[in-house]
């Protein structure tokens, strides 16, 4: 594919003659990348959100065998990209191939997971009331509610997950399947493999028939995307990214005359406790555990465990050196863009300069321009005291913390930020020793892990990706698996309307086979 | 009962040396009530968020049959203040006996309802993907996820149902049956009836064991709610009222370090469409219809309908003429509180002075100190020029718009504010030639209404008190109903957890009975 460079908008490719321009990069060797790319301009912007605002009279009456149809030809037409966007990919990102095809399938499958849910349709929470007229002291109305399409959505592409998180990841999937049309602001970091993934999109929406603007793309800065969130077409915002970013994004949503919701993703530091009857038995095994997921990627997930407490004894300081050891033998590696490395090196060398944390082990081998895995030590004290050392460092990197007792490891729970996920490892003796332990890290994640790492993301009903604050701006929802596409959707009631008025899932003839809760009882029958 | 007029913090009815003190009115004489209210200081506030962080690890953790109890203690307690509240409400409010022995029984209802909701579970969404260890290229991990509540809630009192909206409402029924501790804001203008009510409350707590702290009520003022509202202790905010009480707390909230969501059910002009056909065959029970809607409890109910549309000919002149000589004839009323009454009087008074806006009846018994029914005509253009006409008038006022054509009326809709309802009058043929029109009131608002008034809100699953901002500022729930519930939770997946590990509704065996969603299918088996 010949990669234009330009934002597409409504089915075209748009630059303006005056255009901010910006490159790509080859992320491994630092070299620019063609052809320049087009910032969208200020109108362009508001054209993508005009024709979005058009489309969704008509995309959210479509039948859901349309939308689901839509979505999976946007996987179909993904798929056929094939080698060249892996490739395009790989060179605007570092990540490996192997990753990439990983990604890619993971893509496709959550539009095709999504195209599921619309067409079974239950996730339309349908729920019936019907009329009792001889009520006393008041006839009761016949009530019928279900979910609706808030509107058009803007959702950021993430650096991390080029293709599973960025033009065509979950957050456009759940969007489109919601029945809201979505304006992508690309990353800049890889604007080639958005481009391509977004003329997929498009192929996918001339093939299915799918009316122009219920998707968009746009390229730019900080400016454009307070734009496109301040617009007041805009109704909702899916993000994930940094902590400054997103609660940028949030702040100018909560400051519009109308709110919007945003849906910020803004990672954490997911804690890990290692609990001592584990570490006695699996010490090694855990601590091999933890490095595979703290290097995987070269530690660029929002999920990389970056705090690791342990009660000091002689299988805690055996685990430290282990863990130190495993360092000093990873490979320096690649990270996704220069920004992201400037900003890991800055951390970590923060972190070595705070009195109390030492080196239990770092990459040997030092490369220029490649992120060396480090482990750093310290002890609960210092972790209290000095409140960097509790913000997350994106990379590869983690901080062992050696803590006295089973209370002070409680204490530590108990003043944690909001994390996407925490861990614990244990046997069955130390879960039943350490209840309250676990009792207080409910509270602080949207996900426990026990005798796993948190990294690897299943894509299913049962996950939870979110947290309360800072890890994400909303903790009543999740930006990964099923449940994601009721970020997108607000429920209306219809009082005392002929069954004939009603959208088809809430008449009388349950024509869709839904679950539907039907004077409270759940049921796929008639009414 | 007698009342003491103090601040029940942790069980214990508190107040300050030094406290600032205010005073209840008989809202028909304007006479003062005894005995003096007490605010809360900001230390008062603060011991009672410390209590009720710490009364939350113990509520969350107890069985559901215990909150079901408590909720069914609350209610019994409160129908045992029998009479004595009645007349201490009617004293505050004006409202008269009848109303407030129906929404006394409300109140009641809707805290069974809910100890029904937590009994029964399904709430919960709890959510099974079962492990598949030997799936190609990962192991899929065991997952399993429920909803646990978010923490200590600030609910407001409303002033217009000080029952049903205030101290045991259905803000503070959904947030203790979610399992999060409780902290109402007493509304100033019946702080009687919050005391008898709170203490009520008390009392079920004690008689069930339930710990200290997850209930306690605070009089005060503007200062202590913001206060209230920034503690980092407060987990969600509940709020019925005005537009600028609810966007300020809102702002409030956004602008915290730790942004939380606040459930501000705001009011709105709950537009009425009446359409050609309906009006020609039933204009004047459409009339009777409207003025008992907008005239009942003397327009204070969030769902008056405010504002009505119809097509401009014969019948619609028949139905303004009809109309203002129903509003002739209703006896001026007695409103909530001198503030309402007073911003009723100005904003009726800034209607008559815009030009093109005429009054077509007004109560013809004018009386001091009670609020006139008015009813108010004007045109489409002198309606879309005027923007304060769009504005909600809290009160026995509606305003009837001529419109030219189903196009002016499409238009018409489609500048209308989100609302808490939007109301068609049509018959079956009205329906098919105004599709267009229904489609974009659906975009509008939470409730649509068909052949009925918006007002009387049915307390049930099907429900939705709730709609786009500045109707609310969180379209995505509901105030009234089942799903009110949702707002307080949020959820948390556990993965890879032994079966005994887990809370009881994710473990193998459902003991509790609970609809699942196991491996995408809605089941009460076994795992």
């Amino acid at each position: 594919m010949d990669l234009h460079g330009k934002n597409i908008i409504g089915g075209k490719a748009v630059a303006s003659a005056n255009a901010k321009t910006f490159s790509a990069f080859n992320a491994t060797t630092g070299d620019k990348l063609s052809p320049h790319f087009f910032e969208a301009t200020f109108a362009e912007a508001d054209e993508a959100l005009k024709l979005a605002e058009k489309a969704f009279e008509e995309y959210r009456a479509l039948p859901p065998e349309r939308i689901a149809e839509f979505l999976n030809k946007c996987a179909e037409e993904i798929l056929k990209l094939g080698g060249d966007l892996i490739e395009r990919a790989n060179l605007e990102t570092a990540l490996p191939e192997q990753r990439l095809i990983g990604e890619c399938s993971r893509t496709v499958n959550q539009l095709k997971m999504f195209a599921e849910i619309v067409r079974e349709g239950s996730w339309l929470e349908a729920t019936i009331d019907r009329a009792i007229p001889d009520r006393k002291p008041q006839p009761k109305p016949d009530l019928r509610r279900m979910l609706i399409p808030l509107g058009p959505v803007v959702v950021f592409g993430a650096s991390n997950f080029p293709l599973a998180y960025s033009v065509a990841g979950g957050d456009t999937a759940s969007t489109l399947a919601a029945g809201c049309p979505v304006i992508v602001k690309a990353h800049p970091a890889h604007p080639g493999t958005s481009e391509m993934v977004a003329r997929a999109i498009l192929a996918a929406a001339e093939a299915t028939k799918i009316p122009n603007g219920v998707f968009s793309m746009v390229h730019g800065a900080n400016e454009i995307s307070l734009h496109l969130v301040r617009h007041p077409a805009t109704k909702a915002v899916g993000f994930t990214g940094s902590l400054q970013g997103g609660r940028a994004l949030f702040d100018a949503a909560a400051t519009r005359p109308e709110p919007i919701p945003v849906y910020a993703e803004m990672g954490s530091t997911n804690p890990v406790f290692i609990l001592p009857n584990a570490l006695k038995k699996n010490g090694n095994a855990i601590a091999e555990g933890l490095l595979q997921s703290v290097t995987m990627g070269v530690g660029q997930f929002c999920v990389n465990p970056g705090l690791v407490f342990g009660r000091k004894d002689e299988n805690w300081r055996a685990f430290i050196e282990r863990a130190g050891q495993l360092a000093n033998a990873v490979a320096p590696g690649v990270m996704l863009h220069k920004g992201i490395h400037e900003r890991f090196e800055k951390g970590t060398q923060q972190f070595q300069k705070i009195s109390g944390v030492s080196v239990a082990g770092k990459s040997s081998a030092e490369v220029k321009e490649r992120a060396s895995a480090i482990v750093f030590a310290t002890d609960a004290k210092t972790f209290q005291q000095q409140t960097a050392l509790s913000e997350e460092v994106f990379g590869p990197s983690t901080v062992l913390v050696s803590c006295g007792s089973t209370e002070e490891l409680e204490q530590i729970a108990r003043g944690l930020h909001g994390q996407l996920t925490a861990t614990i490892h244990g046997t069955d003796e130390d879960l039943v020793q350490h209840k309250n332990l676990i009792a207080i890290l409910r509270q602080k994640a949207g996900r426990l892990v026990f005798n796993q790492f948190p990294t690897g993301v299943e894509v299913c009903a049962s996950m939870q990706h979110g947290g309360p604050y800072p890890a994400t701006t909303d903790s009543r929802t999740t930006s990964v698996g099923a449940y994601a596409i009721k970020r997108f959707a607000r429920p209306v009631c219809f009082q005392n309307f002929p069954s004939a008025a009603l959208p088809p899932e809430l008449q009388n003839k349950n024509s869709r086979n839904l679950w539907r809760l039907v004077d409270n009882q759940l049921t796929k029958a008639d009414v």
